[in-house]
């Protein structure tokens, strides 16, 4: 069984790693070293430590730029060892920690750096960060990133960076069931209502153009910018980088990702988290009332979300009048086998919406 | 034999194509499908076009820095469907002129553009070209990047932009035996005489600080390094990238390195080509002349360039007051799956001795 998870990991996940940042080297490794997922977690936690060291002893030396890419590779080491580790709460939850102070040392490195915000919204903290493009006067444009599943508001610098590039501010936060966040929130049905925080404050910044705002969600926050711009009209481009649309699938979902969606609602038993989740998680009614601008990315390879949740979330679009889906026929689960293709292709097309450089 | 040596070209590959800016999703697939040599070439040609067309349809629809980048990734596959395809001349030089054409197309779309040059020199004409870092205010550093067996002055693109974001500009050219040059001139003593044609004319442009210059070369062009920088005073730092100090171990090496050596040097027989080779590369009596710092990196478990390399080098430079050499024990063939952490580190030695910002 533990080989078997560990194959399927693999199998949806080994190029998402090196295309979210992970070193192709050690991705390598463990391919060949790892004989079980109970390997997964020390492994990855063993690589982040190391980069930790690098991290300090390039940051000791005056080298920023190196030191700030160790802490996040550091980062990004523990994220990849607790992102579906589950079955192991306390380990997860430390690997978590873990990897937000990782992050908050690189954050100032950055070329552009990130820079940490915490909102108060009705007795929680918003944790968040923004960063600027290079060479903006005055307000401009923003894409906001959603986390997912497992995904956090630390796991998009490389996608962040195609948009910088792109003359586009980022915005990441986590809502609730993500991150930091679900030391304080479990999965509900209002994360709309996080997400306008976030935007109630962005839109403050003297850096943030109000009219230029855009969000992009890539798994379940696929599900989650839909979801966000069904209720958030200041929104003018939303991005579904994989499409979940219901979870009418969910008896067929396999683990980890089952017990994962159980997991961030506060379930420790998946079979009975499964009502709550799918009357919770369903675009059935929402989708409806998006008028902004939408591009839809999933793969037609998808082995995660079957390929109808495509066909419903394209019907309920069927009344908004600037809608594209982009179903590349050899993708995977949100086309990350695909990712020096369609992440350019995803920040190219907010770009063109908002108002940045192509 | 054709499964042997496909298995031999991954096994010292397969990182470095990632490294260098090859998709993981199109090595994974590749790694999954090929299942003989002789499919090598084609699946990388195929890449290729596929790319050329992602990058003009790019282009027509103004979006510059995704089509700049498509054409490097048709550049890149091109490159690596023919860099080791010596047993078919035909058809490595066909793809030879494809990856020239379409690296000319990426130049002028990147962020930091490549400014194309040809030199005269001798009768030959050098081609190369330069890249200049953001935000530079008068003359300031240069790195010149050299390329190897079988790496030209297209490949550097990656390790190009870790020096550009450091402050220091990029030069590349092929030499003698190298890419474009191949056509012209075959591998020869005086490759040194080549590349201070290049200095020449780059210490006249009016954006770079002519006692500020170094140079860094990989595998073959870690011996180039060391070579000019013998022949060289301008020089004020040199990255050996990789050791290689003589052929002495030239009768041990395998197809298709053995054979490419070959191939550069003119000949058609590898048995033949030895004393040639033998005769042409060999540091002994240059290395001791190298006055300007040198910073060796070297794999301890390389396995194309035996050991005793590295020690050769040491004792030849025992008298030169500024050597690091970095023998991560982990490192295969140039590091390069360790690209994440040693070609940081490299960047940061060059802009620490030219006067970049790390």
């Amino acid at each position: 069984m533990s080989r078997e998870i560990l194959d399927r990991v693999w199998h949806a996940n080994a190029i998402r790693l090196i295309g979210d940042g992970v070193p192709a080297g050690d991705v390598m490794a463990a391919q060949a070293e790892l004989t079980s997922w109970d390997e997964w977690y020390p492994y990855w936690a063993a690589r982040g430590d190391a980069y930790a060291r690098l991290a300090s002893e390039a940051r000791a030396r005056g080298r920023r730029q190196s030191a700030g890419e160790f802490f996040w590779h550091a980062c990004l080491s523990y994220h990849y060892a607790q992102f579906l580790w589950f079955h192991d709460p306390g380990r997860r939850e430390a690997g978590q920690r873990r990897k937000v102070e990782l992050y908050r040392d690189a954050a100032p490195l950055f070329a552009a750096p990130a820079e940490r915000f915490e909102l108060s919204y009705d007795g929680f903290t918003i944790p968040g960060y923004l960063r600027l493009p290079g060479g903006r006067d005055g307000p401009g444009p923003v894409a906001i990133v959603l986390g997912g599943l497992e995904s956090t508001k630390e796991e998009s610098y490389r996608f962040e960076n195609l948009c910088l590039a792109r003359g586009l501010a980022t915005c990441t936060f986590d809502g609730p069931g993500q991150g930091e966040m679900y030391f304080q929130a479990k999965l509900r049905p209002d994360f709309h209502r996080f997400a306008s925080t976030v935007l109630d404050w962005l839109v403050r910044r003297p850096e943030i153009d109000g009219d230029a705002v855009g969000v992009i969600g890539r798994s379940l926050g696929g599900y989650y910018a839909v979801h966000w711009a069904a209720h958030e009209p200041r929104l003018r481009a939303c991005v579904c980088w994989g499409v979940l649309f219901d979870l009418s699938y969910y008896d067929a979902m396999r683990d980890p990702s089952r017990r994962g969606f159980a997991y961030v609602a506060g379930y420790d038993d998946s079979e009975r988290a499964g009502p709550y989740l799918q009357k919770t998680l369903n675009l059935a009614g929402q989708a409806e009332r998006v008028r902004c601008p939408v591009y839809a990315l999933h793969g037609a390879r998808d082995s995660l979300i079957p390929a109808e949740q495509v066909e419903r979330l394209r019907k309920a679009l069927a009344a908004n009048p600037d809608v594209t889906f982009d179903i590349p026929e050899d993708g995977n689960h949100c086309c990350h086998n695909l990712y020096h293709v369609v992440r350019p292709r995803m920040s190219d097309w907010l770009a063109e919406r908002l108002g940045g450089r192509v």
